[in-house]
Parts: C-alpha cells; structure tokens; sequence
C-alpha cells in the first residue's frame, strides 16, 4: 500500500472535500495540519505557495479541486462519460466560483472597501448562487449533479461551514434540498464516523 | 452528426482554448459571439449569468474550464490515469489562478485600490508565476504538463493574448520555454488555420 501524506491547514475550508473523498473510499492518509500561526513560514517551501499538498510514493501534487478529481476518481463518485462528468464539473467550479466572491469580500485588507462590497454580496450574490445551488438540489433529488452521489456533494458539504463561518450566517437555512445534500453526505457511515473524530477547527 | 452551438463574448479571454480545442479536433461549431455593448441585456439570460455556454442537441452546459477538460476528452488530449489528469488539472487550475490575480486588479473599480495592487502584482505575482510556468515548460520540453501536448497547453495559449493585453506588457518576452509552447501549439494546421481566419478582436 502506498502512504498517502495530505498537507493543508488545522481547518475544513477548501480542503475537507478531500479528506471526506479519502474518508468515503476507506483510503488511509496522514492527515498533515499546518497551524495558520506557522503559515507565514511555512508558505515559502510550498511549491506554489498553496495548500492542499498531496504526496504520494515521492511523487507530489497541488491544487485542491484538481486532488479531489483524483480521489473522486479513485472512489468512483465520478460521471459515466464525458458529458456527466462536465456537469459535475460545473458544478464544482460554481461552488469555486462562489466561494471566491465570498472570499474577495471577507479578506479584502482595505476596509471600507470590504464593507462596499458586503452589500452586493449578501443582497445580489448570496441569494442568487444558493438559489442556483438549492434549485440543483432540488432536480437532482437531493444531490448536486446527475441525480445521484457525486463528489460535487462532498465538494458543497466540505466548504459550507468555512463559507456560514466567513458570512457569520447560515446560508442554507431556507433551503430544504440543500439540507438533504448534507444530510446524504454525512449520513453515510465513514463520513459519520469522521465527522465525530476529526479535530474541531475554526474554520 | 451533432451540432454544437458555442456563445462567449467577441474575445479570446477564458473562451478561446474551447474554440482551439474544437479546431484542433476539427469539430464543427456555430461560433455564436456577443459583443461587450450586449453583454449589459444579455448577461441576465445566461444560467449563472456567464459565459461561455455549451449547446448540444438540446442540451446546455456552462463554466469554462468544465467545457474545454470535456472536449479535450474528446480530442484525446488528456492523461492515460487518474494520476496524469490530475497533473494536467492542476496546471489548468494553476494558470485559472494566475488570471483571476491579474482581473482582481485590472478590473478593481475603485481606482486606488487598483492603483495599490499593481505594486505586488507585478513586482511579486507576475514573476512568480511566469517563472513557474516557464520551469514548467521547461521541464516538459516544451510543453506544460507530461513532457507531451496536453489540453493545458491550449488553456494557457488561449488566455496569454488577454493576459498581455491586461497588463499591457508581454509577460513571456524573456520566456523561451513558454514561447516553445505558444508555438507547438499555433503551428497545429488546423490551429494555424484558426489564428488567421478568426475574427480579430480587443481581448
């Protein structure tokens, strides 16, 4: 068996997809957390400056969304052809994309530039993608994409306590299908169990 | 046979490694482009309000990056494993980053705030980056990923014109390896085709 080491900080955020795909398939790894007060000097020895890291067998790669591919891959969560698997890449993207607006406005440095932009966020924004998101939900039966299971749930269930944490609100309060995303995520025994032992984190 | 009706804007931006992945495969498409002074009525129509969007016998499909992985599926430039894929997706990944750094400044409407992120964009993010995707290209003999043409070499030729234009310099003038990579790509026949009969445009 090949150790797998995966590198990202002590938090859920854009990395728990990853852990919850590894959890899902039952694939053991050393769950390597980097404590954001290390960061700063940690940073520099990352090869693009970024975490998720994930090693393999001396091999080494990055980027979060492209390692959770990998992984849905290896626990088959992915589409049956082409065309199913650019649906759940839409997906995924367009929680990427969302999750960067959030972020453009909570870690903007000026402040009274993050405070014009809270505005369109939560009145133009927020309710537009979470309203796509809940009417994905909805078709699908309670699944992102095609349905059924894909790793586009495990991509929305990893990110929504970061994003409900960043907007100190809870995003999908009226939202009864995304609830049931959760709740088929998260209800699935090795998920479960993870979710009881893992570290407690702020973010 | 299928037809394919392809919209983005009246550019090459995030929209024309698509157009460059279906020429190099020689699939046929209704290259449907709307001008910027549209985009202002047309944007609202689009399902997530983007571009570019995908049509195929009835069925739509949105996000860029999701589109083009889709038909470099297709064209078969993608990776024989998992493990492959997923070194080209971090590449494509990796140069989405490095565009999103370049719009947060150049498209800052505040004028000071755009003004303050010039100084790290180009005197850290810029560096940092083209040096990356030049030992990139350097290391895979020409091209960015797997040593052999991949769909990443077409993201990256597809963005670099828009890229330049932004910043208004021409971020690979000291880039050997990445010029190498521009051109195992634009003299593909049927890409060098493309370059000279495609509509000529700003961005």
């Amino acid at each position: 068996m090949s150790e797998i080491k995966y590198t990202y900080f002590d938090a859920k955020a854009a990395g728990e997809a990853i852990r919850l795909l590894m959890k899902y398939g039952c694939i053991d790894f050393i769950d390597n957390r980097i404590s954001f007060e290390d960061w700063p000097k940690v940073k520099s020895t990352m090869p693009y400056r970024q975490v998720p890291i994930l090693e393999i067998d001396g091999k080494m790669a990055h980027q979060s969304t492209a390692i959770a591919r990998y992984f849905a891959k290896r626990v088959k969560l992915v589409g049956n052809n082409a065309w199913e698997d650019m649906e759940i890449d839409a997906v995924v993207d367009t929680i990427n994309d969302f999750t960067s607006k959030i972020q453009a406005c909570f870690y903007e440095q000026d402040a009274a530039v993050k405070e014009s932009r809270k505005g369109p966020l939560f009145e133009d924004t927020i309710p537009f993608y979470i309203g796509k998101f809940e009417e994905l939900a909805k078709n699908n039966n309670g699944y992102l994409a095609l349905g059924k299971l894909t790793w586009a749930d495990f991509c929305f269930v990893g990110i929504v306590d970061y994003l409900n944490k960043l907007t100190e609100t809870n995003l999908i309060a009226d939202c009864p299908n995304l609830k049931k995303v959760i709740e088929n995520v998260t209800s699935i025994p090795s998920i479960k169990a993870w979710t009881i032992v893992r570290p407690k984190t702020d973010l």
